[in-house]
């Protein structure tokens, strides 16, 4: 399965070379990443109230094909690519409207204990409701 | 007395249009506004830390008299505006490096009790440490 | 009338103090604003690409009533406050769940020559849009 | 050779979970590499006003190692890591106050023409001008 999340360009995320700021793509996948952790329902806002768990992003990269301009309609792909015992990634891609993909994102989050930052095991809800959305090639 | 805070206009404060996108001249003026708390002995990091009072900013509103572009130099030049029982208002000039005024700002900060959230008398030491930098039109 | 745009409140848009840093509600504003623009067929985009009239933003102002969190939703009520021979007057008002007006906004907008950047009368075609949503004590 | 760019975490780059969202990171790299250019003499904003040779930037990519706070100060140290024909690697390193890695950042930026957007040679001024700060390792 992958959880789509459209995106129109805002007017204020273009830079001096007249596209899109290339950071605001990660912006976009944090967008992407927490409508898709409600949608499984496990909102992050609720990680945040009930203050056991954190899930620090501690990798963050992307490959950029094609510039973005204002207004463009962009559709994020989101995958679950990998669901370790206290880490998981996401993958991500761009697609305009011509199907073609403008870019790719990849970030990694870990558990931790929200008190000793220190790594956890996944909670079991966690890792059922990502693994719907897991990809074959990763599964392990 | 002026407090001065240079900017460097960034590469991705650009929006569409081409210029500066309005609501960063707000951010430029809190950076200026954190940098003159530090300077005048009351900085905001010491305040959340402490937590007995915050300063909600209550209004702010700018005039725009000309577009900024990206690498343009703009000094921002504070003034405290007024000081209240419970409040304080400064105002911000944005110069150019031709000392033209590009953008006129205003901030509206209360004292608030970190705990209530309700308004309480400003503490002596702010309120003496702002009144160097007061404008005497509007001394009271 | 008045235009109706919904805003979640995104995870970085959150301050050191815990609550959304002030100048995003003129981010959101803006946003509400570009697809007023859109719905009423007078979209930016083609301001821009037609490059024969600009709508530069010329001043803003906002007044803070409640301190927004992560993920609270608001909606953003635009009506047309006033229109001038080249200017118009847009209020924004930020509305909670429990339709508690958590912010008030103004933004003031003129029509310039895309070249000349001078003051030029409003379009007829965009005067009669924005006219549906004006309000009735600033008509004139 | 080691380029230095100082950043003291400001007020509004912090996120729902109290630490600076991971994007401005890219953010800040890009301060960098803009503080960078200008210091050998090769400013982004020059080769955008001659509109010859455009320098998008093809990925990025960040391992956080330790959470940033507001007014957390903090040294990019900046390194070529790779100057290829049409394409150079450019390597940071955030280090806070004791002198530690709270995260590491790479960015890769291709030389286009302008008008065809498709790779060219770098001009040997670039390239000269990066290899100063190039690393052993990489340099070939």
């Amino acid at each position: 399965m992958v959880y789509r999340h459209a995106i129109k360009i805002p007017f204020q995320d273009i830079d001096a070379a007249g596209v899109v700021f290339y950071a605001h793509l990660f912006r976009y996948a944090h967008e992407a990443y927490d409508a898709f952790m409600a949608d499984i329902k496990q909102p992050l806002v609720q990680f945040l109230d009930e203050g056991k768990i954190i899930l620090p992003l501690v990798h963050a990269e992307a490959d950029y094909h094609l510039p973005l301009h204002y207004a463009d309609l962009i559709t994020l792909e989101l995958v679950v690519e990998k669901i370790g015992a206290n880490h998981f990634c996401l993958g991500y891609r761009g697609m305009n409207e011509e199907n073609i993909c403008v870019a790719s994102i990849k970030t990694v989050h870990v558990t931790c204990g929200a008190q000793t930052k220190n790594k956890m095991p996944m909670p079991t809800g966690l890792q059922l409701a990502l693994a719907a959305y897991q990809i074959d090639e990763d599964k392990d």
